[in-house]
């Protein structure tokens, strides 16, 4: 079984409406070109800082929301909606929707873990300011394989990685912006190592580089491997690309090298708590 | 709070009391140099073959153990022992002594995830066709900081580590052998992967490559930067490396990046069950 995803890296303006209709024709193209799946990035239609996301956030089925689901039917494309504010009470969370052909809602993720940062002589950001965390590990279903969802930070956590694959993800798609100190520290060795350890496909979508905006996104949208291997990777520009998963190559490496097999679920154990949503 | 580890990637023959005689040698010159700790390669004194481990090995307190506990005694230097096969009644294990400058035992780690790989066209290896398995986790103390310490195959499993950290583990030690299928695949990713998610120290100790042997070790000992950074890393000959380790640095990135306070245990908990040893 195979499929081609879409990783679209776009450029981020301080326009809500703008950067939805952009996302809007770049999935459309995506489609046209063959892609079944497209990603958009972390806070795609609002500019990566705390004093935007109130404003450019929405309630759930908001303008952005409304916006993806159409796109998803008018295009017959699975839509991963790379994340947006959700405002939900008083609260705001970093949100990523995701939906089917039929422009049916089928996964939402919050961000579970919050970015603080703070790097001598580099980057200070501090999102729990302004955000609050899921509590949800995000497993959705499509025709082809069980995806897992996670958001920027997200992937730095192993523990996020294993339960999604318990869950029986093949596929771990992450939506984020990392900075130009983590970027190019940490981005592909965090992608490549939950690919090679969890031996699934991993896919990082990230927005590109806006050097008018105050924060600069790293880029380099990649996709991985269950090998650990990059299959492809952009770099800062805007732009996108298609990839083909063969999921079948989950299944030869896997006989090959039995890692899941191999935890020594006897000795530790990884679970996690039920929440009531 | 700074200390030197020698990483002694010897040379392994066919031939026990010469690979004994050549480590004892090996670790006096290490700590001349100013090492306080020598680690070993997996099987240093042991071809890595099945049909080798049941002749060479020994019960706890053999010749290898005995040679280990007065080098570490004599040059007044903490030794982790890199494996030996372990015979315990019928069983074999792929066992690491750690030796304090007392000559007195500090810490013991039985391999506990086996081996068992099959790649079409590449590696087959059944490690468990031979061997048993540990059941613990394995930390030691030491007059810089407590430390981790797991055997080849047991760094693919992220369980492991996080558990070693857990337990205040400050650098994670691993003697291995990783072959040249998963070697250049695998090997640095994984000690990069693992010293950046847990913010720790991460040493990867190997034989030199022995042509004239059935199972070609990759090589290339390597230290990692709690940041992800490689410090150090040989190629595949055989040789030592002596490596400055400065423990301020890991808390000066834990203070930066607190990923350690960012991981979501009211959501997902990971456990280890006892053992009674």
């Amino acid at each position: 079984m195979k499929f081609n995803i879409a990783l679209l890296q776009m450029m981020v303006y301080d326009d809500k409406i703008k950067n939805i209709n952009n996302a809007v024709k770049i999935i459309k193209k995506a489609s046209e070109e063959g892609a079944k799946m497209a990603i958009l990035p972390e806070m795609f239609c609002c500019p990566y800082d705390n004093s935007y996301f109130r404003e450019y956030g929405e309630e759930e089925g908001g303008i952005a929301y409304s916006a993806l689901r159409k796109a998803a039917k008018d295009n017959e494309i699975y839509i991963v909606g790379g994340s947006i504010p959700e405002l939900e009470g008083d609260m705001v969370y970093n949100t990523s929707y995701v939906f089917n052909p039929h422009g049916e809602q089928i996964g939402k993720h919050r961000k579970m873990h919050l970015f603080d940062i703070d790097v001598k002589g580099g980057q200070y950001f501090k999102e729990s300011d302004a955000l609050a965390s899921g509590k949800d590990v995000t497993v959705f279903e499509t025709e082809f394989c069980k995806v897992g969802l996670a958001i920027c930070y997200d992937i730095r956590f192993p523990e996020l990685s294993r339960l999604m694959v318990a869950d029986g993800a093949k596929v771990i798609i992450v939506p984020g912006a990392f900075n130009m100190t983590t970027g190019p520290a940490h981005w592909e060795l965090l992608f490549r190592g939950r690919a090679l350890d969890n031996q699934v496909f991993t896919v990082g979508v990230a927005p590109a580089r806006n050097y008018n905006s105050t924060y600069h996104s790293y880029g380099n949208s990649i996709v991985v491997s269950p090998w650990g291997n990059i299959l492809n990777r952009m770099n800062e520009k805007e732009g996108y690309i298609i990839q083909e998963l063969d999921l079948d190559y989950i299944t030869k490496i896997r006989n090959e090298l039995p890692l899941m097999n191999h935890i020594r679920n006897d000795v530790y154990s990884l679970s996690k708590f039920d929440s009531e949503k």
